[in-house]
């Protein structure tokens, strides 16, 4: 398993947006900015199965992610991988997690999409970074 | 033909980093931050012809981008299209303009990879933003 290097573990931690490219079921790529939480070993986002990404992943499990650093932009890190796990999410623990961790107001209620919220795992299986 | 909504053209025209997906010849996506100069009907990059996002567009023209802004992160735009032109940019025209907008020093000399340099335009076919 590809580690992530020492000298890029912030672009993960920061709260940063990751795009993640899924492939949809007629080819064609798509790409869309993330929230994400890395646990060490797994990439973690919060979707729906109501959303176009969550039936492409469905399709085709391999996705690819990129993250650089706002600040000095040519330091970026891709990943690549597969969807290992798929949780449903209907309490809105990794959603709320996140919207903590990168600053968005929730006013204490849960979205209206909660009970199609899922949280999915990706497991890096190549890393490159500059 | 899509219309770059006016309140985020400036994604467009700020420096800012594109996140670019491919597909690969197997299928799995690739994302790549990536230079961009969006000339009102095509948006361009720079690579080259050794690149492995060459062959990926070479065998799959269809593209997405995403963009986000990084002072309003909530802000963003994605593009899907298709990769209308590929024109070989030795003297590195494209390259330079670039490498002075993102403000990159280039010390008057051209990149060591200068003979493979080409300018790639994306026709969009599909806006989205929020």
């Amino acid at each position: 398993m590809p580690v992530i290097p020492e000298s890029h573990l912030d672009l993960l931690t920061r709260p940063l947006f990751a795009h993640l490219a899924t492939v949809r079921p007629d080819g064609m790529p798509q790409s869309n900015p993330m929230w994400v939480r890395w646990d060490g070993e797994l990439l973690w986002f919060t979707t729906t199965t109501t959303r176009r990404k969550f039936r492409n992943l469905s399709g085709e499990p391999r996705v690819a992610v990129s993250i650089n650093d706002p600040e000095q932009p040519y330091r970026y890190l891709e990943l690549r991988g597969t969807v290992e796990r798929i949780e449903p999410d209907p309490r809105c623990h990794l959603f709320t997690e996140l919207a903590d961790r990168y600053g968005r107001e929730l006013g204490g209620a849960l979205p209206g999409d909660a009970p199609h919220r899922i949280a999915v795992a990706v497991r890096p299986v190549r890393v490159t970074f500059q």
